[in-house]
Formats: C-alpha cells, structure tokens, sequence
C-alpha cells in the first residue's frame, strides 16, 4: 500500500468544480477516472479543499492510497496523457502511512486576478474579474491591512458551510497592480467557504469608494454576512500553492 | 454615408477564424450580425486581413460604410452588449470617404507567446504554444536577425495564397523571456499566409538545436517550403495592431 501526493493544476472554466458527482464533470472525477485507467484500480482521492466551479488551480493537493506497482515518480507523465488538456498532475510524490492531503494543511495560498479597463478583455475573461469603475489602490491596501490576523470571519463566509468553527488565520495579503491587472494574493492557515472571493469583493467596495476601510472591524465584528453582500465571481480565483 | 473604422479584440479559440462562413461562427459574422442588430442595416465590414480559427487579436481594424444615425463614438459600447463575451468592439472612429481597412495598411504587429515548460500549462493551453524542450534563447535571437528587413519570403508562406507578391519586409522581430514564457513581438509591412507562424516554428527549430540560423540565408533563397516544415500552432498568435 503506497500512499501518494498529487499536486495538481487546472482550469476549472469547464468543471462543475473539485468535487465529484454524479451528473456533471469535476476534477476530482476526472483525476480518479485517468488514475483508474492508469492503475486498473477504483481509487478514491482526497483534496486538501474543494473548489468551486469555475475557480482555476495552480498547485491543489489530492492524497490516494492504493497497492500499485508503477513507481510513483512515473504518475504524473503516464496520467497527463490520460486526462483533457485542462488538467495536469505536475507532481507525485510518496508520503508516509497516515498523511492526508485535507487533514494536515498548515498554509494555503490564493490569488485572485482582477482586469480593470473600462473595456471587457475577450482573452482573459475566464481567468479574471471584469472591474470597468476606477480602483483607488492605496484605498483597497489600507483595507486589507484589517483582514490581517487571527479573527472570526462569520462575516466573510457564505452560507452552506457547515463549519463551527470559523476562526481563522490570515498571514498576509500582497496586492499589485501591473498594467490593467491587479492580483491579490492571500495567505493563510485556512479560508472558509467563499472567504476569499467575499474579502476581494469586499476590498474592490473599498477601493472602488463604496465602503470605507473604517468600516471593517465593526464589518467582522458583526459575524454576520450582511454587510459584506459582494462575492467576486469564481473565474478570478486561483488556488496557488497548499503547504504542509 | 458615414466611413467607419473599428477596432476589434477578440479570443479566437471557439471561432472558426475572421472570415464570414455559412456554417460556421465566425469573427466577421458575428460583428456584422451585431451591427446589424443595432443599426437595423446590413453591414459588410472589411478586416485588415483574415485571422486563422483560433488565433487572438487585441488589435483588428475593419471598416465599413452605411448610413445610420447613431453617433460613431457610442457604437463600441452599444455593439459590445450585443457582442458575444469573446469579441469587443474597443474604438470606432470617422474615416474620411475613401478609406479602407484592408487596403492602406501601413504595418502590422504580431505576437507570438510560447509556453516552455516540461509540462503542460491548462490555464495557457488555448493562449500559447507548449514546447516542452530546451530552448537557447540567444540562439533563437541570432537566427531572427536573419528574418529581418526587405526580403522574398515565399520559403515562409503556407499554400492556400493566391498572392503574387512575395517580398515583404519584416521591421523588427523582438524577442524575451519572461518566467515560463517566451515572446516574439513582430512588426513588419505585411505578412505572407502563416508567415509569422512558419518563422516562430523555424525560430524554435533553432533554439531547439534542430536547425542552425547560419543555414537561414539558403532556406530562404531556396523560395520553397521544404525546408521550414514546422508551422507553429495558431493558438499562440495575437494580432495585435494594425497601423494606416
């Protein structure tokens, strides 16, 4: 019995998102169907967190055990020529018994693009969020200095969670802006569901003058989503990097 | 009559090229259906030139003539809410009688991106071209020198063109790297059917080691394909602008 760590990239425009089910096409079920043929095997993977449809990811983490005889350095090659061209296994790696990819995170990394023109863009409208209105930067940096930190997020979590705890940790969020494109990117020790789409719509409020910064304690004080009513969309969201 | 030029980003991924086609969807004809549907007239609009299904443009011009009433300056934002989300009209303006898309180009710009990585990238697959071998960027850089200035380039030219004139002459050819991705900026005073593609695959033949740039002189005296076989893909192409 080998147990085996897969990171794993896509573009999840056309997947109903990570997690498997019956009717519509996931990662999660393309992943399992690639190694299913690779192996000859029903093989269940676990993801370090789902993502939604239509978020993209870079470097999302996926654990199996199975008794395979393939060496684990060859997955990623043999099962990229199984699975479509929007998934790719960029590495395999064998951990000892008893790791878990969903269990033992310690630190994930989000980024999230946004397009600022007054004009849509044609080549990038899958992999960023169209904003036309002008975005104060050091208005949207101020506010994100208040979702740094140990805090209840309540207030930055959509509805259909059914986590009870929702502490949690936000290292730091780094925001740039290169040509039209500003990229915020979040790290922390977890994010509740939609977390970081809630805080990126949050903070384009703020830098787009429709929300003071000020705001934002009393806002998280809350624990409650009323205030924070503005989801970025899915397609600007990039799951980075999962540490352990 | 009013003589108006647009200027057309679009992502060429699911269109079957620029040129208007029965059956099949085409840039031209869904531009041509919208201004329809805006100005109640039928419109033929003339490009700068014909784009190969699949490939990008930032930078497309047409023009076309017609009577209508609304002014020219607010036809981008009513034609972009008729547009599909992959075409966006981002400039339209007044031409004096006369003028015409196709035939005073001055220069043309071409992008060509490459993605150069031992694996495949899903977010990048439909926007560049994936080599997964080595390439030697200063070898790649002598041999463009070659391609440079007022030259026959039929060696460069896929069949399937009618043209007769084959001297064209190439302005610059730029070339850098940036991460994964490699980039070929090039801008000249036309270029030949698939010529950009044809001199980006024989360009990575050289950085690739396949071919030495020494031997360029001879392949394009030769004024023959045989040798320049390798047409990179079109999905990699942007055109980028078009100057009158």
């Amino acid at each position: 019995m080998k147990n085996v760590k897969l990171t794993i990239a896509y573009d999840g425009t056309r997947y109903s998102g990570w997690q498997r089910q019956i009717n519509a096409r996931t990662i999660q079920g393309e992943v399992e169907k690639a190694l299913k043929k690779l192996m000859g095997l029903d093989i269940t993977i676990h993801g370090s967190g789902r993502t939604d449809a239509g978020v993209h990811a870079l470097g999302q983490v996926a654990s199996f055990e199975a008794a395979f005889t393939i060496p684990v350095n060859r997955i990623p090659i043999a099962v990229n020529t199984i699975l479509p061209d929007d998934i790719v296994v960029i590495n395999a790696e064998e951990m000892p018994q008893g790791f878990h990819a969903r269990y033992y995170v310690k630190e994930k990394k989000y980024r999230y693009k946004i397009y600022n023109n007054r004009l849509r863009n044609p080549i990038h409208r899958n992999y960023s969020y169209h904003i036309p209105y002008e975005i104060n930067m050091d208005k949207l940096i101020e506010g994100s200095k208040y979702l740094i930190g140990e805090q209840d997020f309540s207030s930055f979590m959509s509805s259909g969670s059914s986590i009870k705890n929702t502490i949690r940790k936000v290292y730091s969020i780094d925001v740039y802006k290169q040509d039209d494109f500003i990229t915020l990117d979040f790290r922390g020790n977890g994010f509740l569901y939609n977390m970081v789409r809630i805080m990126t719509g949050t903070l384009l409020d703020i830098g787009g003058g429709k929300l003071e910064s000020q705001e934002l304690p009393k806002i998280i004080g809350l624990k409650n989503r009323k205030r924070t009513r503005h989801t970025a969309p899915a397609q600007g969201l990039y799951l980075i990097e999962v540490v352990y």
